[in-house]
């Protein structure tokens, strides 16, 4: 196993200008799954659900190679339940209901096959269980990558600064970045949050992309401008799962493969909005995959003639 | 002269938050006249100013070797004037005052030798305007570019779909080209325009960067983040400047050179905004251009593996 990642498996039920699902596979650990498996890069799950989880979305992980020793099932408990509802221009969502269930106690198992990851994406989760599943790899993995979100910055402030000063690389929104920083720039702000911890600081823009600083450069990768977005949900996982993925099968953690590994995470989750939920990211052939990374190479090579 | 640019020369006061300045120097015209001058391609400007314009302005732009044959002085009249305010995240500004003086009657000359331009670039202003210099052209220019904004959408809409049917290339903002097409998605939206007449529609985002589309293509060139914007008057103008500019001085129009040329475009405006006004955009060397495009080869460049 390559890449360990912590998150959660859930259902979701979600609605949009486009339509709405009830109860459908769901949680931050499956999108970045699922988008490792898209880059056969070998990956396994730390995660919890209930009994009420049902086997077949398991077995369908299990046949996409996704290691799910990690996943506790817990008999008598049921499974996180997050429901959202999305603006008329789908940047924006109201959350209209968070159960957390089997979340609430949710103390993390790392399978012994698990420690010999190099590279551990801690997903959006509370800080202190992002903590503990860091602490309990035997040798610290290689590269450590967080993903995070504003409620963590308003809830659990200090257990955020906590893990934020042990990890490689940080992934947050461009507001979210602004407001841990307190800066208006990127530029100053990422720098900030470098001071922080992370050496390397990816600002995620929804539509516009998002950027990559380390110390002395930066990277911009756009996302790719698309017809119809249909559903947003786990866009943001599936572009840290494929940016971990890539990392993760290449072994090189330089900032210039980090460049290449930013698109391919720009790729995967421009298949992810393209449907609901995880439908489309459960269904992407090895062309597929080829094709969008020539697009994202049309869209965003010129020629320097001086 | 490759390049011909009708727009205004102009006085601005402009408030930041990080300072005010007077009376200043402004107006489209300025701006993009400056831009390609900074390309070092031949450019003439179709202008009109008062009697208050001073005289070394003009002959700054005659130092760069802007052509200001076309650039009419009414000795009795006023120079526009233009102040506007910006707010704290800098994205949206008031207009304080816009006075037309000379440019409410504004009848623009064409002078002999702008006749040859291959390139010409109709800046910001009322469509009929832009629509009298087209027309006033002995032969079709070769490729015909509009820039212009949601004032006229509002108030001249026939008038503005008119010129719109006769041009190559328009060049909006992404809430315009929202408006003008009744699209939410820049995709469906640049489509749709595409139908009322350019083959080209560039869609500039700010602090985002711009796409390019043509039917089949996109193109995506991010904005360099910048540690410091002290001042986006001029931006807009500057990046339509830099593109027109490179585009003629090249003579290559096909959309392969269009992405250089907004890799151009998107350099210059990146100068622009760090001082007030024409301030920084007066005084690039070419070092300072070239160094700058290289920043903008590696925000961009990435390596596919596959």
């Amino acid at each position: 196993m390559k890449l360990l990642a912590v998150g959660t498996v859930a259902f979701d039920a979600i609605e949009t200008p486009f339509g709405k699902t009830d109860k459908t596979l769901g949680g931050a650990a499956t999108y970045i799954g699922l988008a490792a498996s898209v880059m056969e890069a070998s990956v396994g799950l730390v995660s919890v659900v209930g009994g009420d989880f049902p086997q077949e979305e398991l077995d369908m992980m299990l046949r996409k190679n996704i290691n799910i020793d990690g996943i506790e099932i817990i008999p008598n408990g049921k499974t996180f339940f997050w429901s959202g509802k999305y603006h008329s221009d789908l940047n924006v969502r109201d959350t209209v209901s968070t159960e957390l269930n089997v979340l609430e106690n949710f103390d993390p198992k790392i399978p012994e096959k698990a420690q010999e990851a190099e590279v551990l994406l801690l997903g959006n989760l509370h800080p202190a269980v992002q903590m503990s599943v860091l602490n309990k790899m035997k040798n610290r993995p290689k590269l450590v990558i967080l993903d995070t979100m504003n409620f963590w910055m308003k809830h659990t402030w200090d257990l955020l600064l906590d893990i934020i000063s042990k990890i490689d690389i940080i992934c947050i929104n461009d507001e979210e970045a602004r407001q841990l920083s307190g800066e208006y720039s990127l530029v100053k702000a990422a720098q900030k949050i470098r001071k922080m911890g992370p050496n390397f600081v990816i600002i995620k823009k929804g539509e516009h992309g998002a950027l990559l600083f380390d110390k002395n450069q930066i990277f911009a990768i756009p996302a790719l401008p698309l017809e119809d977005v249909f559903d947003p949900t786990g866009a943001g996982d599936s572009f840290a799962g494929g940016f971990a993925a890539y990392l993760a099968k290449t072994q090189d953690y330089s900032f210039e493969n980090m460049k290449t590994a930013l698109m391919m995470g720009s790729a995967i989750a421009s298949f992810t909005v393209e449907k609901f939920g995880t439908e489309r990211l459960a269904n992407i052939s090895e062309t597929m995959l080829k094709e969008r990374i020539q697009e994202f190479k049309k869209l965003t090579a010129f020629e320097v003639k001086l």
